[in-house]
């Protein structure tokens, strides 16, 4: 038995940009089947709405609601909240359209099976009021054949042959991630790595830095003009690659001016 | 404060396909700035054994080894155990030649900023023998922009723009998640889609359907009650395989409800 302080479990990352993330994220419904640790229903709660999904329904819990749910929310108490619980997974799943099942055990009748990207790109051509859901079974024992039978389809992340023990919460994170994604790769436009509020060096600039680099080095007695191709096409790959700013390239041309001054 | 066994705080999903799994992910070292919760240390430790990575870097860690991180590791132990501590980060990254960080507040500097999948798709492309690093922060405070100025790039997780909290354990999960998906898409043959067209049957009208099915082939014998289950999943696999759309259903259930009004 452990003793620990749930309520600061938590680790901040920050949205992508939140401009240009739109309102809208592919709703799911997520589905938790006999779940027996009551800290793990927080835990998906706050998977859940860290990805913009709200809609939680629990089928026969051995607890809920519970303080132990509440703390490892962590804030996405109102996901908690509003969770519905039911006595029978038939009736969560009642008006959806397209189930996924989460399996441990290798079942005797094939199912379609696919990882949690091909599940995600699956959810996202589906008709926008579609209710789709994927469920997870027991901490230990997963879902019944029963259980599965009810589903449409079987998601499996990708694991570790020798160690395929997720932990529910991060299972339901890395599904709702990927719904996530869906959205997030169709509204980005590519990103860029450079931040725009710095202006960028332009060619002509960068020439006369190099220019500039190669007339100090030469000053220096470090750059022999005869033998110049591969240090010059070094640096340049070099400073090219760094994708210099304005500001960055004042620095450095600064930089060079104080050695010349110097010498 | 709440009490709870951490030892059964598991969940099984298992390997998409041990087949297609080659031994070779690409090994990544995952390292934790001054983690104050050790249970977060044995989290991690089992996010990356699940998405077989193993090289585990401790700067400063609040406490380790202890209980709570070998409770929370569920399995992964030898991840842990084989965890090194330092005091600097800079003695943590001296070997790697590319470092992301991730962060949660906006920097003055900008930053190469890419999220999870770009920067797997980033990993990949590095010399097999190249010492790759992600760095994740505090739990409250994240990394300090002295931190960020030693790494490369910034990986940032798209996320809730109202709430980005993500557990440090689920933050770990995903980016080791991500790099073992460039290795699983490599091996992985395409899966193809449904086309969306038509509406598809609901469960509940799919039920409706399984029901009308049983009640006429027990009329006309072929179904014995006594016997049921297999064929009752096999039918089930079958329908819900083929995600039935609506007209089509009504098809099937016209023919059944033809076959009725003949017996």
């Amino acid at each position: 038995m452990i003793v620990c302080f749930y309520s600061e479990y938590f680790y901040q990352i920050t949205i992508m940009n939140s401009k240009s993330i739109q309102p809208f994220v592919r709703q799911i419904r997520i589905v938790l089947i006999g779940t027996t640790h009551s800290g793990n229903i927080g835990a998906a709660a706050r998977a859940m709405k860290t990805m913009q999904q709200s809609d939680l329904c629990l089928v026969k819990p051995k607890s809920y609601p519970s303080d132990e749910a509440t703390a490892r929310a962590s804030g996405a108490d109102d996901v908690l909240e509003n969770a519905r619980v039911f006595d029978s997974l038939e009736q969560a799943l009642a008006d959806c359209t397209l189930v996924f099942a989460t399996t441990a055990r290798d079942r005797h009748i094939s199912w379609p099976i696919h990882d949690p990207r091909e599940s995600a790109a699956i959810i996202q051509t589906q008709p926008e009021d579609a209710k789709i859901a994927i469920v997870f079974g027991r901490e230990k024992s997963g879902m019944t054949n029963e259980e599965i039978d009810l589903c449409n389809r079987v998601v499996m992340i990708p694991a570790n042959p020798v160690y395929s023990s997720l932990n529910l919460g991060s299972a339901v994170q890395l599904l709702c991630y990927e719904v996530m994604m869906q959205h997030h790769l169709q509204k980005e436009p590519k990103v860029k790595d450079i931040h725009p509020n710095e202006q960028p060096a332009t060619f002509e600039e960068m020439e006369g830095f190099y220019q500039h680099l190669q007339d100090t080095m030469i000053q220096t007695g470090f750059y022999d003009p005869k033998y110049p191709k591969m240090l010059n096409r070094r640096i340049k790959r070099l400073f090219n690659r760094a994708e210099l700013e304005r500001t960055e390239l004042n620095i450095l041309r600064g930089f060079l001016a104080s050695i010349q001054e110097k010498l």
